[in-house]
């Protein structure tokens, strides 16, 4: 594996204009989107110090190795080995196995995007010879069938997971190819998805996967490689969803399903529940395939699989149109930001035991399940929801769970995972590593990939989603390139300066996202509110002279202007201690209060508390808190200090900490939601 | 051009069998629908006798000749020789003069398949090899652009009509193919839609041609090859309608369109209505392209490109699933059926001067445009609704607009053509030509089609949704070969006799359509209505006894039973007169009447009313009709004879024939709704 020069962070640092000329030389199709925003991806990207920076280098020195030691260990890679013959002990794990293995070399390689690392490099050329070296001469790769039979490869489409593992390989390998321009991986995943579209589509066979993913892989790889077909194959596996594929191909309806068999006679309490669960399961639409998507308006089922699914969605739209997809989107929307999401971001209750969305605000806090996996979908989502329409309030949603319900799945340390993330604990500490592997390696994954969400750009504008000390290099449609130096110490201070460097003078939109957050609301719905919703106002200044703060109806303040070398813009958000309430509606929040700061969720932890009885640690009906930063504590943070009433009622100072840091110290209890004084 | 063994009519007769092998034997793909009925195609069933054996005859000696003279002598070939240098003269016609030359090719391909004729696949084959010899190194073929510039050939697809050449091309090259077995003119098409495939699609070009049809013909030649590219192909262009394809890809916005701009200063009348009209044809939807399709729930703008987009978009769901596409046709049938059709099956009025619809219930008898095509084009979707949903009422509005609204299209010597199909006139004659030929060659390909409408298959179902003298060899999905054989005198008479020969004796429901005519309504809506609802008894019997005649809700009676060879079905359909009267919101049949008999609606001709003032004739209060057979009138039809009133008020005796007999004497007025004496 070598790097591609383009790709090397010095060089793109020292030169302006590397991206821009290796994009002419690069050979890799980059399809532009039919509408909407231009993705800016995290290789443009350079995250240093403020927050990310420390972050992304422990990711790099601990998570990396950590992972890919962990899943070797564990049999990931034998499991190739064992397909071509070269190792003879058992198979490991489970049929989606290959998967985690897929999403960890993919965290890799966005990584090695940013520090170079020979052993590293090394290390993935390694695992991927080995597995590519599994390939069968038809395309099909992987481990679990090429060892347990290949005439049942295709076999249970909805419980197997083949696309699931096949997806999170294209992404893999999409990203290999970006990092190195060498096509050995980028081909095998063509072959892969080459014998799927000869296997599956119209006249072909009808089918759909029972774990959404492989459907936006197909958008990756169609974007990398210019094929339509892979495109058209996603919007097949899309528009498939909702109909029932056995000997006749009609659309499944909940009425004649085949509903198992409610046990008789003597049943126990555990055969009525598995009962009661699977029938759930079929009528709640776990893989969200009880309709066809354009018909699906509620968020039900497993929320990782939504995630992944209204993610490809919204790509679908951005890439091909899809009529009817953006109706489903709006709703779907509406219904997890208005209904069904915690304060955290965090998606999924336990409510049907399903890792799925429960009823509307039903959003218990001890069995909220907030997978770490569907946060990342959750951002995944509006990620591509923001690219598609350009407006703040999906990266308002995107930010608050990134920094909260997304961040708190992995330790400060960078080698913990919690799988779940409750917002109420009696105490729990994460894993160092999880056999059933998808929240670590995608934990893995994704806080490399943090970059790619900070800018996005149009014909002619600069869009600032978030805000995070780097620099990048963008190139706008009308062929300007732009440089962008972010420096903040957000989300602990709300004051940026950012200083605009285009390669030439030039006419273009630079858009400031305005946080919900500090105009008042802490998302864009009526679930969650601020107890005092004046916000204080915001500070903008350009080259030292104040500027009117009027954000469009987008969200965004568009400063507009002849941007030259030089340009400097300072926004100042100001960061006050809001005590937030849930919608009425929300019963497990009834009588309590959550604090925020910025976009972060604070919550207590035990170990703040000692000689409390913390149970009935609750805050009195005047709270006041403020922030004080605190650089040595969990790896630097800033804390709210205040007053709270011990046993319900002896005064005691209070100390918050941000939700993310959670259980990075002793074993202890933590709660987001305290209880107030009337 | 030979023809392939399996489709000699004589061998086909000859042997029971044959098809089923020839099927096996032939490397065409014919690829199954993903839901709804298999087609029986006009291939499988030889009409002969009865009304429709005459009609093929004719078609066959005299129409398909004759329009290929006209097409010749108009230059539509010669067209081709010059895009190839070996013609010198002046480029003929238009930008869609192809079209029509292989629509003609089309129908002399199909009649083919019944009659041979040396001479004619003679001239066929020389004509095919011209137009073949034009085609272009990259596939693409219109003689138009060829010769006016190749630079332009894609250029403004919303006026100029090149992908409804290719459709005409493509759907021409699918039965040369199925009628000779060869594949020259076939993988024409195919490198014209892989041209097509290489430049439009996701990620390629966004555009749609402003005129539907490429879209059911590349579904046809999916079909014929197996190549799901086309497939995606046809959805993709049936997705992109109702978007605008610029320098930005968003969805059609009415308030934001460019109007034309709005004369100004001293504005002649005829200015005036120019821009009225530009106006409202933007405004209506001429080209069913203001919104998505899945959106579109009322029929607006031009007809015969309604009905293709319709027929298109029933295909698909049948074809590829197509999610949203269903509820879309559900309203927009409701809405052609029960709002905007005339008596004759007939769609669009004159009222926005688009060739298209117009306000529902509005519904003027002079001023009806009825195009031919357009009826041919409401067959052709009614046919293929009827295959997604196996629904009688379907085939009920399909044989209505064959009988009436097409029908009149045509002379019964064969050569002359109606463009427009009012249902009052002063007089007029069919041309024996028409310049801008889409209506001639249209008709002269549509009738011999008209075999592939009689039956349609289930997996253990026989279909019959016409009754019409012949026979027929069905292959079930389960492989059980059957001959059926009509014997029938329908329309004239509604006894029919059904002799069921399998292959060998087998289970199947033989489904016999009750025609709603047969059960006291006219039309699947409400939009017409029998004065007198009650239908005589129908009378069903197999091998000579009697049995219940119980339409399921499908509207098809299931005869369930174990055939044998010898089985004889015969049904009886009376065939009362019946006065009917229109919806009261239709103003313009306000106090009218008129005569259906059947499937035929009647009309009155001045010829049969000498010395009578005819605008004048209206019919008594309680007026009386009888069946009168003539052998010897107009190619052979039943009169109706009755009772009216000469000067509004001196009892004459009445004469009705068949509306799609009128002009086929001399000269005179003509006309279906009859003003009635209160």
């Amino acid at each position: 594996m070598k790097m591609k020069s383009r790709l090397n962070p010095h060089a793109m640092t020292r030169n302006l204009f590397a991206l821009g000329l290796c994009l002419v030389l690069g050979a890799r199709a980059d399809m532009p989107p039919l509408r909407g925003l231009q993705e800016v991806n995290q290789a443009q990207v350079e995250l240093r110090g403020g927050f990310w920076g420390p972050r992304l280098k422990t990711q790099s020195a601990v998570t990396i190795p950590h992972a890919l030691d962990c899943l070797e260990a564990d049999g990931h890679v034998t499991n190739f080995d064992k397909a071509t013959g070269k190792f003879v002990g058992p198979l490991k794990g489970h049929h989606a196995f290959d998967s985690d293995l897929h999403k960890a070399l993919e965290g890799a390689l966005y990584s090695l995007q940013h520090f170079d690392d020979p052993k590293l490099r090394q290390r993935v050329d390694g695992i991927l010879d080995r597995i590519l070296a599994a390939q069968q001469p038809d395309g099909f790769l992987i481990s679990y069938w090429i060892d347990q039979g290949l005439d049942k490869k295709w076999d249970d489409l909805r419980l197997e997971h083949q696309m699931y593992n096949a997806g999170h390989f294209f992404e893999m390998a999409v990203e290999h190819n970006r990092l190195t321009g060498e096509t050995n991986v980028l081909n095998a995943a063509r072959r892969f998805a080459d014998h799927m579209d000869g296997i599956f589509g119209p006249g072909r066979r009808y089918d759909v996967d029972g774990h959404e993913e492989v459907e936006l892989a197909l958008v990756k790889l169609y974007r990398a490689t210019g094929e339509p077909r892979y495109l058209n194959l996603a919007r097949f596996f899309l528009d498939e969803r909702g109909y029932v594929h056995g000997t006749e191909h009609k659309l499944f309806d909940p009425k004649t399903a085949v509903m198992p068999v409610k046990p008789e006679g003597k049943v126990t309490q555990e055969q009525q529940r598995e009962f009661w669960h699977a029938r759930l399961r079929l009528r709640n639409g776990r893989m969200q395939d009880h309709k066809p998507v354009v018909d699906q308006h509620r968020a039900v089922g497993h929320a990782v699989r939504a995630g992944y699914l209204y993610s490809a969605m919204a790509d679908m739209v951005r890439f091909m149109g899809a009529p009817g997809y953006e109706p489903a989107l709006d709703d779907l929307w509406s219904d997890v930001v208005g209904r069904k999401m915690y304060l955290t971001g965090g998606i999924g209750t336990g409510q049907y035991d399903d890792e799925g969305f429960g009823d509307p605000y039903l959003l218990p806090n001890d069995s909220a399940y907030c997978e770490s996996c569907a946060a990342i979908a959750n951002v995944l989502w509006q990620h591509r929801m923001n690219l598609l329409k350009g407006q703040s309030r999906y990266a308002d949603v995107m930010e608050l769970t990134l920094y909260n319900g997304l961040l708190a799945g992995i330790s400060i340390a960078g080698n913990g995972f919690f799988y779940e993330n409750p917002l109420v604990s009696d105490g729990n500490l994460r894993s160092s590593w999880i056999g059933l592997a998808c929240c670590p390696s995608n934990l893995e994954r994704i806080l490399p990939q943090v970059g790619g969400l900070v800018y996005s750009c149009g014909p002619q504008q600069v869009y600032v989603n978030l805000y995070a000390a780097g620099e990048a290099t963008l190139k706008l449609d009308k062929g300007a390139v732009v440089k962008i130096a972010q420096t903040t110490d957000y989300p602990w201070d709300g004051r940026i300066q950012l200083a605009v460097t285009p390669e030439q003078a030039s006419k273009f939109d630079l858009c400031l996202r305005i946080p919900g957050w500090a105009l008042g609301h802490p998302v864009p719905s009526d679930l969650y509110r601020f107890a005092d919703s004046k916000a204080p106002a915001i500070g903008l200044k350009i080259n030292g002279r104040k500027t009117a703060v009027s954000p469009r109806a987008d969200g965004y303040v568009h400063l507009q202007r002849r941007w030259k070398a030089g340009d400097v813009v300072e926004l100042n958000l100001p960061m006050p201690v809001q005590i937030v309430h849930a919608h009425e509606q929300v019963l497990a929040d009834k009588g309590k209060v959550a604090l925020m700061r910025g976009p972060l969720v604070y919550c207590i932890e035990a170990a703040d508390y000692p000689g409390v009885d913390f149970p009935r640690l609750i805050l009195p009906s005047k709270a006041s808190f403020h922030a004080v930063p605190q650089p040595g504590l969990l790896g630097g943070v800033t804390v709210l200090e205040g007053n709270a009433l011990a046993d319900s009622q002896h005064p005691v100072k209070a100390t918050a900490i941000p939700y993310y840091a959670w259980a990075n110290r002793e074993k202890g209890a933590m709660k987001v939601w305290i209880d107030q004084a009337p």
